[in-house]
């Protein structure tokens, strides 16, 4: 076999075997097949797109390709979930400890933020005391005990998806359905869970951009999903505008608190609930109605809460902050963004507001860069409301004055005003399982 | 400028600018953009072309990344040919002293022979004493003196194509029609001559398999030539047979002799004359049958034949062979290809009669492979002849005789029978100018 082959055979339209996907990842991972092969035949792929077979047979050899996470103990279960990403997105904070009140097992490795979008695992490091790595079997242990155990993404994992999205991302080869789909359900598999739910979002902020390629995006990646397995569904929900109130490290855990104690409802809630429904759903092969209530008395009662102080106490979180979110700390700068327009607000260009909290110091605009957890954007006023000239639109935090100046400025070129008030757009805009 | 954005442009379907083509192919050759990068952009290239003024730009670029040869002091007289690569395709033996002996200065850098397609350079090196290397002084003063001058590829020419078509070669994205034409069209621009005469060959031993592409090479490669301020034309040549009947390099050399000495008509002779009359027109602005009749008459009055003695004297080559071609080595195996059908040759499969040739030693399948000059075959039999079983097909040449056998089984298998005649093919299929 041929790596010149397998690209001409792509580039001509055909179908690649399973054996030649196999060939083709495995000799890249192990530096048999050069980068600029590699690159060829993603662009190729990002031309002629793949068959089911093709992306089930990808998917399963980068699955494949490095350490693999056995939650077999755990039977039927086992849920994860994952969100495309997107800004204020912390979701994750409150379903994972309302699915693990109710039975299910939530053995999650989580990303950092890059970019506009942050990642749970700066969020859960914002809380003192949290610790993002634990041996295996400590997490596991911990799964057992109280449901859930969330850590960095650790050990060699999916080492054929670290190498190529390097890869695509230097050569203009990410935006291809098929390539996202064997990326993200990769790292699922190999992460172990028998039941996924996932969070395609779409939008400004979202790396969908249309409904139609969100429900594409989603479409693939549940079919394919299911064909390695797994019980998979996904939610395709709005990032027109950030999700909640609050963007930033602690900003975003306070919110999530405020969620799971029953003092904050809304989009943030209403999404949190859709997702944890779908995961409940999933595990327990109860109807919606049912697993909904379920999802409901958890917050209601108080036991999600509870979940999540267990869960954060469990791995070092200093509890206290989540009893009295006043005890996080305040950063030297907090300042208003003040609107300079009479009318409804039309439009929010949300990947721009996610990279004015970038700017704040709240996310990285490269790998490794330091964050200020306490930094972030309060999203006062949100698509549809109608504001008056001298109303604060937002408030920023920050421990850098000198940053405040360029994220208002940022913040406020996101924003569009109008007379007349915008279409309202559907919060979950489909289900696809 | 990032290379990043400019594949994506392009991955787009957008056209990019001068700035942009000048910036990758510089910082390809000065290895500032990986490999990686350019094999993104090939192949985006491969699937959304590229407008006239991009290839004119790439040309152009390419052509100047490395050394380029001054050959204004020859005026209007200067005159290159190129063919895309056939088998059997020894015109370039012919043409060239022909053109020369009206007074054209032919300043030629050939290459060498690879896969089924021959190389000038080998067949000329198969010539007793001939020298393909020469110093830029000596080269000039030869075509000053005699009218033309032949040798390898010398020097730093166009190292933004070696680079690229390696890279090409490796990737799948050699087919591609722009790329191709800045690929040959940036080697003839470096190599100075103000007239170029393009043979582009079509059917089963070219590399263009359709009349349609054929054409559309042909169209483009003339077009760039002339936007970048040259004389082009083309001819687009049949290549499902071979042209001649003499496969390998002295084989070929001996043709040749016989065709400048009037002794043989046929294929070859019309290509010759064709080839030789569209250089002549292009030199001198005279019309197409005066061209011709003075290209004729080069021939039957022995001056041709005479300069191409006078031309491999003055490098060394040994004439006492090319008036004697009997003087040539014979290989120790010579053995005939027996038809083992009655009927109709219906059609050759040129490409794999050149690997038979290969087989025997006449040509490379790999850089710096040895060849064996007295290696070949003689066609006896082509598409359209009636043979018997029993029949000579053709004659192998070679001093290995463990070749013999694969060889022959080659041949046979290139060659289809019928009962009836097949449609008889255009020896040239149209004239692009």
């Amino acid at each position: 076999m041929r790596m010149y082959d397998i690209i001409r055979k792509k580039r001509d339209g055909c179908e690649l075997s399973a054996e030649e996907i196999r060939f083709f990842i495995d000799g890249y991972v192990q530096d048999r097949i050069p980068d600029y092969q590699a690159a060829a035949l993603c662009m190729a792929i990002y031309y002629r797109g793949m068959t089911d077979a093709e992306t089930v047979a990808m998917t399963e050899c980068m699955a494949q390709s490095g350490d693999t996470v056995d939650l077999s103990r755990f039977g039927a279960l086992s849920v994860d979930k994952h969100s495309t990403g997107g800004v204020g997105d912390k979701t994750s904070l409150i379903i994972c400890p309302i699915v693990a009140s109710l039975g299910c097992k939530v053995a999650k490795m989580s990303g950092r933020g890059l970019g506009h979008t942050g990642g749970t695992v700066d969020k859960l490091e914002s809380i003192p005391g949290y610790r993002v790595t634990m041996s295996q079997e400590a997490f596991m242990h911990q799964v057992e005990e109280i449901g859930i155990a969330v850590i960095g993404q650790s050990g060699n994992l999916t080492p054929a998806d670290k190498k190529l999205y390097a890869l695509r991302d230097v050569t203009a080869t990410v935006d291809s359905i098929p390539l996202i789909t064997s990326s993200i359900m990769s790292k699922k598999l190999a992460a172990g869970s028998r039941n996924i739910v996932l969070d395609v979002k779409v939008g400004s902020g979202a790396f969908m951009k249309t409904p139609q390629t969100a429900t594409e995006l989603a479409r693939t990646m549940v079919n394919i999903g299911k064909q390695c397995g797994r019980n998979v569904s996904a939610l395709i929900t709005d990032m027109n505008r950030p999700l909640g109130r609050a963007i930033g490290n602690t900003l975003e855990v306070i919110e999530a608190v405020e969620v799971l104690t029953g003092k904050r409802r809304g989009d943030l809630y209403e999404v949190s609930v859709a997702l944890a429904t779908e995961m409940v759903t999933l595990v327990k092969g109860i109807n919606d109605p049912e697993a909904r209530s379920l999802v409901i008395d958890a917050i209601d009662s108080g036991a999600a809460f509870d979940k999540l102080k267990e869960w954060i106490a469990a791995q070092g979180g200093d509890i206290r902050y989540l009893q009295d979110t006043s005890r996080f700390e305040t950063p030297s700068c907090i300042t208003p963004v003040i609107s300079p327009a009479d009318g409804y607000i039309t439009a929010m260009d949300t990947e721009r507001i996610g990279s004015a909290a970038v700017l704040l110091g709240a996310g990285r605009s490269r790998k490794d860069e330091p964050i200020d957890y306490a930094a972030g954007i309060i999203v006062e006023q949100k698509t549809g409301d109608r504001v008056s000239a001298g109303e604060v639109l937002a408030t920023l935090y920050s421990n850098d004055e000198r940053a405040i100046s360029p994220a208002t400025e940022r913040y406020l070129g996101a924003i569009s005003f109008g007379d007349e008030p915008p279409e309202s757009g559907k919060l979950i805009l489909g289900v696809v399982g």
